[in-house]
């Protein structure tokens, strides 16, 4: 049991609003490290958890946190007069918004990991954060322990982003790879992954693309000071990829990976994308393995950064809010300022995703009859697509089967371009199913 | 000729000291994002280039300043009343000690990318930076662009850091490369990286090391906290690789790579090392090429991180400035502390080189005659040296050559005994040279 010691002037008292993996992580950071974070900041910053908030007075993960400190009532956490920062790490969109705006409302500084409740209400909460002065950090929210919110907002500070190309979700990586490895379906390495601790028991929105969808939107609103609205973006998870794809793409050079594109174009308009995309196997994001995540980012200034690190997990992430924290604090002795984010402008123009432009790789179902390719052929040529490759492997195991898969490598074209030529090649007599797209992203 | 507003009480003027490749980068960037960068930081924040250091009034490239703020002397740039920052970007380690220790006596934040002028001499300037409660900054001092100094000092303020192991000279990086990829000699591949403008006229710091080993030491202090002595530290260039030990890495599965090694070790002790190493052809630093520079980060918290990006050039070294303008002009506004880096403590223990173990890869040239491998084999064994493989290529244009080149790949073990053994072997009849040694890092 820990108890601690009671605040001075230079010590901050921290609300902690959830005490399960992470919670407890950060408990533990302040308690290993503290003295390395007072030497690191110039000796006096003090950061003591004063209050607890849990739902389960009864779990035995509060064991080694003070009694004295629990509560199950939020109010009691955020009203606390020892308590001069909150750490949200519930979840959810609800209760964490109120408790969010309460702080706020009361100038207490937030510390977040919830990617969730940022990238659906945002645009409220960076409202009262601007209002009332007081900032939300939440680099805990995007790829762990990876720095790459501060990265953006204050290193990259003197740059125009161009793009944020990233692996922000290490379930969907694993499991990709595991397909990748050892020619899985997706529903056996999704159970793998359960089984090792890397998917959670529900992997809903790990494996729909919504988790990585949340931490792109909080990216793209960094780099260009906007709040995107979620049901404007194009978000496909994994669940659909199949080994046969996989297979594929490696035969051809490439690797498929869960990406999150977000770019800006000369026009102005901001493309975000989530998708599994392909990407060249000699791309340095092509080795970026297991639970591990990414972010490439292209500035004007600097050029191609790659950051890379665990995107998950108890330490890493309590390593994100320890250092958010040190930033709370040090906004709390200055009234000059704080560097939590705070949108620019009310609203930027999306790229609908029909104009968003890149490579395909197009498979379709075919009967295996003369003439199959030249009528797909003739659809793409009147739709004025380009055709770069195809890629046919011979069924050993039944050589002459009825029906065969057909890829064809596409030059870059619009997507809606192509969903229209996709549909006309639909209806031909060869074709059995709706035809199965992935990007090839040039990096 | 671009010409400056004149100060108001947001706006902030900056002395630039040096006028070269990146000063024209820094004036260059805050004219393009001036007003990103004022949107990013609240509204206010303006930075103007209000005085320029330069050595010859008649050089072509200050064209682009307006004359009346150009001086030849320094004392002008620095006490002047509408500077408020200091721009160090003219090298060397005796007039740039004196502009940077000047300014901080007037309490004028100093940025700087002079990774010599700090390695060298910044446990005075530290001193002065403490007492005169005034920031020196340097993130563009180690590899450019890309955010490592503040990744440290900030993003990991709640971490142990355990390692930090990098390739930072992109020159050196360069001229590997191309030894690998078309087995060029060193000289060679030099005089290439010259004509591309990768390495400078006098490339001296970048290939014997030393360029990288002030960024190493730059990159301890701020992990461990203690200026580091430089006469302290072992630094070996690429000068002396040679074409057949790269070729015998590959065959091997490693590639030759320059890299800075800082650890600490349980019982305290620093280890920084800075040599080409043998790395695994599989690891992420393998696939660092051409002039890119990165760095892995192992914290107790985060665990293994790595940062990539453009180690050198104008507009990558520029934005690392101009983020340290921001910290610079921040720090001006807020009277309760700055976050320029000060040591917290005045010395900690370097693990001799002696003691630093790894695996290493050991050529012998020696006299083809039957009981040499014994012989060397038995030297190895009576120093407790365990060898893992050898690799002993026959000449296939001269298979009856008299000598031969021998490699033996040996179990880790401390740098003391191994030159103790090789001093022994040496003397043996059948070695005809000095062994060349290479380590093999396990990363």
């Amino acid at each position: 049991m820990v108890t601690f010691p009671s605040v001075t002037s230079q010590h901050y008292g921290i609300g902690l609003a959830g005490c399960g993996t992470v919670g407890t992580g950060v408990i533990r950071a302040l308690l290993r490290n503290g003295d390395l974070i007072r030497q690191r900041t110039g000796g006096e910053l003090t950061l003591l958890v004063k209050r607890v908030l849990v739902r389960d007075l009864t779990k035995s993960r509060h064991s080694d946190v003070d009694h004295e400190l629990i509560t199950t009532d939020w109010h009691e956490l955020v009203n606390d007069p020892d308590v001069h920062i909150i750490v949200e790490l519930i979840g959810g969109t609800d209760l964490a918004f109120d408790i969010v705006s309460r702080a706020i409302e009361l100038k207490k500084p937030v510390v977040t990991g919830n990617k969730a409740l940022l990238a659906e209400r945002g645009a409220e909460l960076f409202a009262l954060s601007k209002k009332y002065n007081t900032p939300i950090h939440f680099e805990a929210a995007v790829a762990g322990g990876i720095p790459i919110i501060k990265s953006v907002q204050e290193a990259f500070v003197g740059n125009r982003v161009n793009s944020l190309v990233g692996i922000i979700n290490g379930t969907s990586n694993y499991i990709l790879q595991r397909m990748s490895e050892s020619g899985l379906e997706f529903a056996t390495a999704l159970a793998e992954a359960q089984a090792l601790g890397y998917a959670e028991s529900d992997p809903t929105l790990d494996v729909n693309g919504w988790d990585a969808a949340h931490k792109a939107i909080l990216l793209a609103t960094l780099a260009y000071g906007f709040p995107i609205n979620p049901a404007e973006i194009h978000v496909l998870g994994i669940e659909q990829v199949k080994p046969i794809d996989i297979d594929f793409a490696k035969q051809l050079g490439y690797v498929v990976k869960l990406l999150a594109v977000i770019r800006e174009h000369d026009n102005g308009a901001i493309e975000i994308r989530l998708q599994p995309s392909f990407v060249s196997k000699n791309h340095i994001l092509a080795s970026v393995n297991g639970v591990f995540n990414a972010v490439a980012v292209n500035g004007d200034g600097v050029g191609e950064a790659l950051f890379y690190g665990r995107g998950a997990g108890q330490d890493p992430t309590a390593s994100a809010v320890v250092a958010d924290l040190v930033e709370a604090a040090r906004s709390l002795s200055n009234e000059n300022g704080h560097r939590g984010f705070l949108p620019w402008r009310d609203n930027g123009r999306l790229l609908a995703i029909e104009e968003t432009t890149t490579a395909y790789y197009v498979r379709f179902d075919v009967t295996d009859r003369p003439g199959v390719i030249a009528e797909i052929a003739r659809v793409l040529a009147e739709h004025l697509i380009g055709i770069s490759g195809t890629h046919s492997p011979v069924n050993l195991e039944n050589p002459d089967a009825a029906f065969v898969d057909m890829v064809f490598l596409l030059h870059s074209c619009p997507y809606g371009k192509l969903q229209k030529a996709l549909a006309e090649i639909f209806t031909l007599d060869c074709v059995n199913s709706a035809p199965v797209v992935f990007r090839i992203e040039h990096l």
